[in-house]
This record gives structure tokens, sequence and C-alpha cells, in this order.
């Protein structure tokens, strides 16, 4: 299955949202990552105006999101369900890091619609609606400042889901310049500007052969590092050779 | 180094953001994964009662930002800094997801101060600033909806770094109650329940041991995938002992 045929099997499921704004702002965080099934278990007022406001570009999610009156109904016909809450609740699944819940719900999602349950903004989910999820989860946030807010949330999840689903390998917006990939130097080119180096820093007496010491190979392992392209070979050649000739300053000043 | 430590030593620097609104989501995107050390090049606004308000309990981070006239002096001690940039640049680094390069930003935080760079809202960076760092990346979005506020990329972002900090094990949040964990169940009390259920279903009809079919080994692949607990065993089998005896509604109907 094509990852995004994946992405669109994941519903992300609101349990009593207050603020339309939030459900906006969930709307648009879904669509960035490829998600656009969005149910709402009792929301607190939907549709609203703020929360179009919010969705910005991504009001077609708003349009298509479904109502229904408890969790049980929005997970009907879905297969695997992560519900997200810091509180590990009496008889609930263990709550663990979302990533490696998220990978499960992406395999699962080969098979079946799966679900990402949110709870409400400041009660959270129910122990009863956590229990009728197969895994818990929650983002593992500072000890000492773990407020997120829902669309944050659901942006984090949905990102990730975007990874798993393509495998850490999503595609990126390829726009502007390829980037600049000249062919490397060959080990020999590397060798002549190697020799030309020692051949200006003994003539211009900042190397004595007689006591190589360890400059030669601090150049070389800088160059082998930096892995050295062809034109920058002769560039640096280029600037050697000229420090060779006299010059008009030189000459000036000799 | 501790985790918190590395975290510490990772910068957000913001060229250029327009909306005061932007810096106080920023702020506390940034707190919640436990980063504090903002810096603002050439803000439109700042401080500014609105960046307040957004940051909610994080309006230390704000109080503590720095602002400096251009990129060079937000990065001028740091060894390795990241352009958040969907667009390749001419001769700027290639662009990539951000979780390769946010590994290598922790790994470098370990000896020196470290940078996560976002550009002005409408804008982004420009050429120049993209070539003073030493890695491009992009949020992988959707490529038909790619319209991530600064706010949620600051967050996806900063969730990444805490994740490698803490080498995908970063602590929970632990509220609630312990995870419910009874002992497994023995391999001589699974026989025992097979056992009892073979005896049942027999009795009921329900099972012909003459025409065995697949049934027992169904049975049993489930309670292997299961991971029955001792607890569950003794509740089954009480379940399978009073079917076995005559009930009072039995009796009554008998």
């Amino acid at each position: 299955m094509k990852p995004e045929d994946l992405l669109a099997r994941i519903r992300v499921v609101l349990c009593r949202p207050s603020h339309p704004g939030n459900i906006g702002a969930v709307a648009r965080a879904m669509k960035t990552m490829g998600l656009h099934d969005l149910w709402l278990v009792e929301p607190r007022q939907f549709p609203d105006p703020e929360a179009d406001t919010r969705a910005t570009g991504a009001v077609d999610v708003l349009q298509a999101a479904r109502v229904v009156p408890n969790l049980s109904a929005a997970l009907a016909d879905t297969s695997f369900a992560i519900a997200l809450s810091a509180r590990q609740r009496d008889l609930g699944p263990a709550v663990g890091a979302p990533r490696a819940s998220i990978a499960r719900l992406l395999a699962e999602a080969a098979h079946a619609p799966v679900a990402l349950v949110f709870g409400n903004e400041t009660m959270g989910l129910s122990n009863e609606e956590v229990r009728e999820c197969q895994a818990a989860a929650t983002i593992p946030t500072n000890p000492e400042f773990s407020s997120l807010n829902l669309g944050s949330a659901v942006q984090v999840l949905c990102y990730e889901c975007r990874m798993s689903a393509f495998a850490e390998q999503p595609p990126l917006a390829s726009q502007g310049a390829t980037p600049f990939a000249a062919p490397a130097a060959t080990h020999r080119e590397i060798d002549g500007l190697l020799q030309h180096l020692e051949q200006v820093m003994t003539d211009t007496g900042f190397y004595n052969p007689e006591q190589p010491g360890r400059l030669l190979p601090k150049l070389q392992r800088l160059f082998a590092r930096a892995r050295l392209e062809a034109d920058e070979v002769n560039i640096l050649r280029g600037l050697l050779a000229a420090t060779q000739k006299p010059t008009g300053h030189g000459r000036k000043s000799g």
C-alpha cells in the first residue's frame, strides 16, 4: 500500500474538544502531514467560524469531519487505536512514547482503519475511553513544563505518522537549485596538492623538512575529512602557484 | 553529558520574525521540549505583550532571549547550525529531513553550542544566511499543503531534539496508576486451561474429538499471542467450571 494511502487510513479523533479554534488548528496540522479523516466526539461547538479561520487551507478537512456521540462510534470499524494520555490508567494499556506505537499503527493501517485519540483540552480522556484503545502514548515533554496545546500535540503525532509511513524517507519539497555536487578529487590530485603545499611551505621557511613534525599528516587529515573536490584542488593549487611568483606588491616592498 | 544539558546547548534562532505572537508560540514550544536559549535576529517587534500571552508559562524564555543585528552574531560561538529551508540554495548545504541532521546536532552539542535557524514567516532565510549554516533541513510536509506555521515547525524540531538527546527513550510523566502487570501464566497452567476447555467443549458437543480439526490449535495460538496471565487463567477456568455445574436457571428449565 502506498504511504499516502496508509496515512489516509489514520483518523484523528478529538473527544469533547472545548475550543473551536483548536479543532481548526488540528485540521491544519493533520493536512500538513497528509492526514484527512477527522472525527469529533461531542464537540462543544462545531462547526464554527473560529475553526475555519484557524484551519486556513485545511477547511476541507473540517467540512468532511464526522461528529459522533461517543468514542465507541468513532472507533467502530478500526482495528487499532492509540489513546494520547500522560496518565497511566487502571487496567489501561501501558503508556509509552509515541514512536513505537505509531510504527504499529502504520502496520495495522495496511489492513483496516486506525485511530489517534485525543482528549479534552483540560480533562483529557476518561479511563473508559483509554480502555477502548489498544495502546496509549504520551509525548515526552519537559517535566517542568509539559504545556503542549492540542494543535501542537496533533502536529507532532501526525509528523511521526508521516515519517513512519514513508519509512523515515519522506519526499521533500524539491524547490530551488540542485545541490552543488562536483566530482571528488582523486587520490593523485590530492597527493599533488600536498606536494605543492610542502614545496611552498619549505620555500617560505614555514616548514623544515629536517624536522617534519606532524604538519603534513595534519593537512592530509584535513583534506581527507573535507572530501575535497577536483575544482577545489585547482583553486588551492592556483593560490599556491600565485604565492610562488614575485608579485607587484612584493617587488615594491622588496 | 546529561540529555538536559545537551538540550540546553541548542539555541533557537529566529531571523526577522514578523509576528510577536509567533515568538511567544516558539518560546512555549521550546520549553515543552527542554530548550531555553532563544535568539532573535532583527525582530520586527519585541518585547511585546502578544508574545507574552502566547508563551503562557514560557515567559522566562522570552525574558532571557537575546536580540542581535544579524545571524553571524547569533552563531558566533556555535560549531554547528541547521538552517530550516525547503528550498535548496546555490552553494548551500544539501536539504534533508530533520532527523539525521538533528542526530549530528546533538553529537556536536557535546562540544559547543549549536543552533536551529528559522527564517521569516513569509520570506524564509536568505541564501547568505543558509550558507552560514553547516546543514539544511526541511520538515517533510504534504506536497499539496505544506503550510506549517513557525510555532509548529519549532515544535516538531524541538521534539526531534528531545527524542535524540534521550536516545529515543525520554522519561515520560509518570502520573496515575502503575501499569497493571500480573505474572504470566506458566506453560502448565495454560495446558490445564486447554484441557479444561477441551473437556467442556466435548461435553457440550461443540467439539468432536473424533474429528478434531484445527479448533484446539487455534485456541492455543490465541492464548499464546495474548500472553495470558495466571489470574486470567483462573478467571477462565472458573467460568468453565461454572458451566459444568447444573445452574438454578438450568434446574428451572430442565
